[in-house]
């Protein structure tokens, strides 16, 4: 077992005795905070820990308990029929979502800090000759993906699966998403194969698959969540944060990050365009956004591409 | 003095007395939520009230405290470096932002009642026999563009302009933004000539005029405003909220409503589709969400296509 998952796997994540070293980023319209802490060894080595902490939407059902068991109540403002207060709940009426990396890498902490954002405009030449080649470069691990499909983490948290080793996926939530309310439900399909990276990688080849995912997704989510198809968007990201093929199935009322134009493309389009032309994502120029320290910025940056 | 003026401006609104009539609408997004509250007051009746209460931003000084204090903390999951909790903070860490409209009345309530939303997939046929008769039995007034075009409203305000009759265009701040920020700017570009509509009257005899709004429009935000084209999101709605055909150009970092895969086109893959396949818009499937109380939504619904 990796180090990690010693001791520590037995015990919460040891918050109290992390050291804040600096905030990465902030949301105030999310209200999600990205830390980066460092937790000190028996033998007094530190290891850096990403912690992300981001307030839970609001459960119906314990909207009353919230009103009527506060703990203070203290008015800030009043305009005639308008007044504003500060409300401070109970502790069990105001959990946050904490999610840790650890040990986290320096590319973790990148990942999370703020930086400016910058649109590329990637031709598939750009596409062969910077993107690929950085990607093939990074050997981003995913074994996280294979430990699901293969059930030997969160087994028990799959919603859907279809075991056809070509044209199968296994449908889970999100880490995202907490499971609580349907308001921000968030799921995610990952194919079976291991071989295809992104979009860029799609053929007509891949319909059957990418309908599989399109129609058993959705009836899961219906069976599953009671939400219908018309109030699910799907989609899928470019670039994305992974590159073993996956699918964002989130709540159509819910502005998820990521689900922006300039980053995702509806599943339904991708079949569309893939039937329509088979080459469709080995021609066409894709536009995404990259932070101005990514290193496949500076690549496109290089090649006087950004 | 109103009612409401009398002893309860003295006291919190009793939010405990509070009976909660419906949730109107919830943001997972923001972690806010919109209440219908009814108070009964000391002869018996009922009073409406609106209760809104939304999570509050971090505050970086508190962090720390945040980190250590919490009355509790569960492991949800773990997978890998990855590992997820619930945290409990105590009360003084987790303020609620209360906002009262108390009385309320049934505009109120309705301001903020929020309304289902349904994706509809729209087939050339459907525009051709649903939504095209749909938009003509409308007849929306775009007076205000036309006053914009001729110059007799707004002309101060005016960024850039193209004067051809054909392919020109003018480009003017939208009314959402204030100007006083860099970080939500908003443009429009409204074409010269008013036979279009929409993306679905785009064909590939348009190119050049997108094209000058791309080129022309870019040219025009850097030049006033000091921001590179890398760093804007040039696109059209599909639905627009009105049907003179016009191109939305925000600031990237801003997330602007209506920026989402469900409603938002890239200009620039507005152009290469038309580039590649000249009648492209009168053959595709195109998607784009409804509110349920929406004519249109009938529409869709009665031919039994939503």
């Amino acid at each position: 077992a990796a180090p990690h998952d010693g001791a520590a796997a037995a015990a919460p994540f040891p918050l109290a005795e992390l050291r804040l070293q600096r905030v990465l980023r902030e949301s105030a319209r999310d209200k999600a905070v990205f830390l980066h802490g460092e937790v000190t060894g028996p033998s007094g080595e530190g290891t850096d820990a990403v912690i992300i902490l981001e307030k839970t939407p609001f459960q119906e059902e314990k909207l009353s308990d919230l009103l009527k068991k506060h703990v203070k109540l203290e008015l800030q403002m009043r305009n005639d029929i308008y007044s504003t207060y500060h409300l401070y709940p109970p502790p069990e009426l105001s959990e946050i979502k904490t999610t840790v990396v650890f040990p986290a890498t320096e590319k973790h902490i990148q990942k999370y800090l703020r930086q400016d954002v910058h649109l590329v405009r990637e031709t598939w030449e750009d596409y062969t000759q910077i993107t690929l080649p950085f990607i093939q470069s990074q050997s981003f691990s995913v074994q996280w993906v294979y430990n699901i499909l293969e059930k030997k983490a969160e087994a028990d948290r799959i919603v859907h699966e279809n075991p056809d080793p070509c044209d199968g996926f296994v449908l889970v939530p999100d880490f995202k998403w907490n499971q609580n309310q349907l308001d921000d439900l968030y799921l995610i399909a990952l194919v079976r194969r291991r071989d295809l990276k992104s979009l860029r990688d799609l053929t007509a080849e891949h319909l059957p698959l990418l309908r599989n995912i399109l129609r058993e997704g959705e009836e899961a989510v219906t069976k599953r969540f009671g939400i219908a198809p018309s109030r699910l968007r799907v989609y899928l990201h470019y670039q994305p944060s992974y590159y073993h093929l996956h699918v964002h199935f989130t709540a159509l009322g819910y502005e998820a990050p990521g689900s922006g134009v300039e980053r995702a493309h509806l599943l339904a389009d991708v079949i569309d365009n893939l039937a329509a032309d088979p080459a469709f994502y080995q021609k066409r120029a894709l536009t995404f956004a990259l932070r101005a320290d990514e290193p496949l910025f500076h690549k496109f940056r290089e090649a006087g591409r950004a």
